[in-house]
């Protein structure tokens, strides 16, 4: 599981498309949600829809490997899927922030790289936080104020990577993915691989 | 200390080589060593040279991160030194077998980052072994006897990198120094800018 998480206004989302895009071994996981179907939204492509009723009996199950709840909706991680997954060598990308990430991470049942985005300055955060130009004072201050809280769990990851320009970073983000496949830990085969060799 | 180690025959030193060549913040360390200095060999660039009773005196007051006998002279890598190069962010490289990377590795001392290099077949090797042509079956045979052992301790590396294309193997090897350099633990300076962006 490749995890990639920043402030807002670090170019996170970016970044993960392009890999997800770019990077045919990788894809996102399919989450549960208890949020309402929207037009063109395909069930088990785009999300699982369930009742809250569901969603709460997989929690007591202990279904999820990290859920949250962001606007009054339920969202989940299956943790069997994902299991599944990873062990025939499927690669997943997790947009998610660092309490997400600190979910995952402690139940220590999956494979976890955890990547970091930070801004170059603080400077160039706020200008991209309120880029829009229409925006308040007061709500790019309350940005800005999310982001520091965000940014101040950088040191539960992994790696860290400064976004100083979105091409360098992706090339980054994209180095750190293909070396952490050369784990010898991870690359199933090797085992036959080096019976061979050894014959 | 990026440590790089593989069966003889699967290009190591071109490998290393080249690393040393294009990486301006990579350097071998100077080791000690019994044997005599040769011309054009240089004190404190290419060893130190030392008389065997002091070298030895190295080795019981455990000034070395690893000792080695090879053809009858003794070579070692200089603890103190090292130790004060990575603290300062220095990075080395080094060209040695599985043993030096265990006892490298077992003392924990110092931030290693290992890497084996697999042939790409048991073909492939002996061809690679036997190419001077002029070799009797029973050296080769020798040979291939000393790739098989120094195969068999692959899975004492965090990476393995199958080398059946010399350009695509250094590509990855040097992938994965950069990806190590991104760890969060290794980058200094990142717990200052860190808290500039928080302030």
């Amino acid at each position: 599981m490749f995890i990639l998480s920043s402030p807002s206004g670090t170019g996170k989302t970016t970044i993960a498309r392009r890999i997800l895009t770019e990077d045919g071994e990788i894809r996102l996981s399919v989450s549960y949600t208890t949020r309402p179907q929207r037009p063109g939204e395909v069930e088990g492509r785009d999300y699982y829809f369930v009742e809250p009723r569901e969603f709460n009996r997989k929690v007591e199950a202990g279904e999820f490997l990290e859920w949250a709840e962001v606007f009054g909706h339920l969202y989940g991680t299956p943790k069997a899927e994902i299991k599944a997954g990873l062990k025939s060598g499927q690669d997943y990308l997790f947009d998610i922030d660092w309490q997400g990430t600190q979910q995952l991470y402690q139940r220590m049942e999956v494979d976890v790289v955890r990547v970091f985005l930070l801004p170059p300055s603080i400077d160039e955060l706020e200008r991209r936080l309120s880029s829009r130009g229409t925006d308040s004072a007061d709500v790019v201050a309350a940005r800005m104020s999310r982001a520091r809280s965000e940014i101040s769990h950088w040191d539960g990851y992994d790696y860290v990577v400064v976004n100083d320009d979105i091409d360098a970073c992706f090339a980054k983000v994209t180095g750190i993915l293909h070396s952490e496949r050369m784990r010898r830990a991870r690359q199933t085969g090797l085992v036959d691989f080096v019976r061979e060799l050894m014959r």
